[in-house]
């Protein structure tokens, strides 16, 4: 094996940067998000649902789409089932298992809490960058998003 | 109330890359580091506390330095207790509280994982990144990253 090539440090300090902004972000609107009884994740399952045909997705999609394993996903579904904003569907025709699917209350909860939880985006990210640092944001990171999704 | 300013879909893009990009690569160097029995969050505390003085934090600076809260961190303190990788120690002459403190099983592991660890962190981020990219990077998250650090 070859010496390990450490990060100097520049690739360093942008390593850490990065990885306290998620951080500290992530923390700064589950706290927000507090006010309305939700959690980040939470408020994903909701926007995720919300989007797709008929309010629902296959577990497997949603897990996929919000990149996460079935098991968490299905503790994180049950803890919403029991404050009423989704429920679960078996699909008889459908061999390929359940269904999440918003409910009205879960509807309506995404609607409520939508506008203050975008705010706190503006906020607290996109409003402290340019159109052009968000524009290389995502020239930056959409290869690597692609990379990732490939190993998976 | 004014209306509510949605994201653009540009700022939606560059928002969505944000979340997916670090949701990817903490589960891509998670599973890296099963390999090894650890968790990015197992990785993480080992390297705040062999980057101390004397190996040791006090819990409320080592919950502060990873951006977690007190009641979680004592958990991951902890597991890594059960795997010999740290112990906790009581500071008589310091009412502030409770040190973790690396043992040499925890010192021994961090120098054995941390040439993987950093090939994983630059295979799957820094070398996808080009220095000018990587500033630019810490330049725009910096400040955002000041900023809510001032609001916790």
């Amino acid at each position: 094996m070859s010496a390990p090539r450490w990060l100097s440090p520049a690739e360093q300090r942008a390593w850490r940067t990065q990885l306290a902004l998620h951080k500290l972000l992530m923390h700064r609107l589950d706290r927000e998000l507090q006010a309305h009884s939700l959690s980040v994740n939470d408020y994903e399952i909701l926007v995720n649902l919300s989007e797709s045909s008929g309010r629902r997705m296959r577990m497997s999609d949603l897990a996929d789409a919000t990149i996460q394993s079935r098991s968490r996903l299905s503790h994180q579904i049950s803890r919403m089932e029991a404050k009423g904003l989704v429920t679960r569907e078996e699909c008889r025709d459908d061999r390929r298992g359940t269904f999440a699917v918003l409910t009205d209350e879960g509807w309506d909860t995404i609607q409520r809490v939508a506008p203050d939880h975008v705010a706190g985006v503006r906020e607290h990210f996109i409003d402290r960058l340019t159109d052009e640092q968000l524009d290389a944001l995502e020239k930056a990171y959409r290869p690597i998003v692609e990379h990732l999704k490939e190993l998976r």
